[in-house]
């Protein structure tokens, strides 16, 4: 088993934030600054063409920190943040920049690589959550969750459906395609976003995803607008799911 | 112009009761025992067959007052609480009760009745806004929300179709078939609640009349489940959803 390795620590109001990498897999892992009692974690699968820092991370790891003093953890996808791109990652990004720059649907082509990132991605989730656990202050025995938006969900939905340390997930924004089977074998309770007018997306796709989902407990959001639209309270709500499901309480939200 | 006569008071837990008439109808407004400045106040529909003070109402209202410093209020449907039940009303359940005995669909005799009981109770949910936004501590220029399920929703989409006063709607839980029309005039901000295994209203007709709301801002929660199983944190979320449009700050919710 590869153990988490710290490489850089900052900490600002009340979060601590550091770096680690664990099997050469980069990731970071954002933690109460105030000593506590082990606290449930919550793993955060990032966007396609982002990276473990991204904003949208950094900001949903906040939220969970401070309004439920969990832990948050993301690590690099392959060919993403801090990790080196293969010839594969080149020629399936170029060939969704070819058909971006022509109108073409993009769809066929993010299916099947994030499907190929997921089957690499599984794995490195499943080794870096064993260490993780490794760590007093999470611990092997504590409630885990799992939140991602597209990249983050075609990762996620495989994972969840092999892991079952990971208890509640919220995702989001994905062709169904790849998915549908693993879907039907996921039973924990689940939050989906979709974009109702999403122009990528067909509605009925992502509804029919949802409809997969074996889980007993599962919740559609679907908001007004198209996919780049996805309102932020949308990221509070996954806070209080997680609360409601890890539990713990949320404090002052706006 | 009818005002608003308080009848009885009483206070529990920082929230204070006060039942009301206006114009002969009977209504309840819940307020924070702490004295404070005028403060929004949301109006909410009470489902077919209860009544103003219904659990589900002070549950809300709670939620609305300590959660938000809100006032919420509540008026008795025609037929409902408090009022006298007329020939048509006794007719009408009569109906209802032989329909859901013979295990026939009771959608026909709740779109048809709720309609009529709509027609009465909007200009009577007027009045009572009327009367209510001459009390100091809500004021004429206050926001306003409504937030109705069930029979709640079928007198609050044409109210709010035609009350610019009401400026976010929180609905869920009804048949389209006399609430498209109107649904297409509403342009405010709306959470709406569906059950996705709702068992008497077809899950594609809750669809379209999410899709029928002309608003910019919509959200719809679609719930595993049927009919009755409409999970408690939608009251959570509601408040959540009045706290960002009516102005205020969620405090220490669950």
């Amino acid at each position: 088993m590869h153990s988490l390795h710290f490489t850089a620590e900052s900490s600002s109001n009340g979060v601590v934030e550091r770096d680690f990498t664990v099997g050469g897999v980069p990731g970071v892992l954002w933690s109460p600054a105030s000593a506590t009692d082990r606290a449930p974690l919550v793993l955060m699968g990032h966007g396609g063409g982002a990276h473990k820092k991204h904003r949208a991370m950094a900001g949903r790891a906040r939220l969970l920190v401070t309004g439920c003093g969990f832990h948050a953890a993301v690590i690099d996808a392959p060919g993403h943040g801090d990790r080196p791109r293969t010839a594969h990652d080149e020629r399936e990004i170029a060939e969704l920049r070819k058909a971006q720059a022509a109108g073409e649907p993009e769809g066929p082509i993010v299916v099947r690589y994030n499907a190929r990132l997921a089957e690499l991605a599984v794995p490195e989730w499943q080794a870096a959550l064993d260490a993780l656990q490794e760590l007093p202050e999470i611990g092997a025995d504590g409630p885990v969750g799992y939140v991602g938006i597209g990249l983050g969900m075609a990762i996620g939905v495989p994972l969840v459906a092999v892991e079952p340390r990971i208890t509640a997930a919220v995702f989001g924004m994905m062709w169904p395609d790849a998915l549908i089977e693993k879907a039907k074998r996921i039973t924990v309770p689940i939050e989906f976003d979709v974009q109702w007018d999403n122009e990528r997306i067909p509605r009925e796709a992502s509804l029919a995803l949802f409809e997969a989902f074996a889980s007993k407990e599962k919740t559609l959001h679907a908001n007004a607008g198209k996919h780049m639209d996805m309102p932020r309270f949308e990221a509070d709500s996954a806070v209080r799911f997680f609360a409601r499901h890890l539990g713990g309480a949320v404090s002052s939200p706006a």
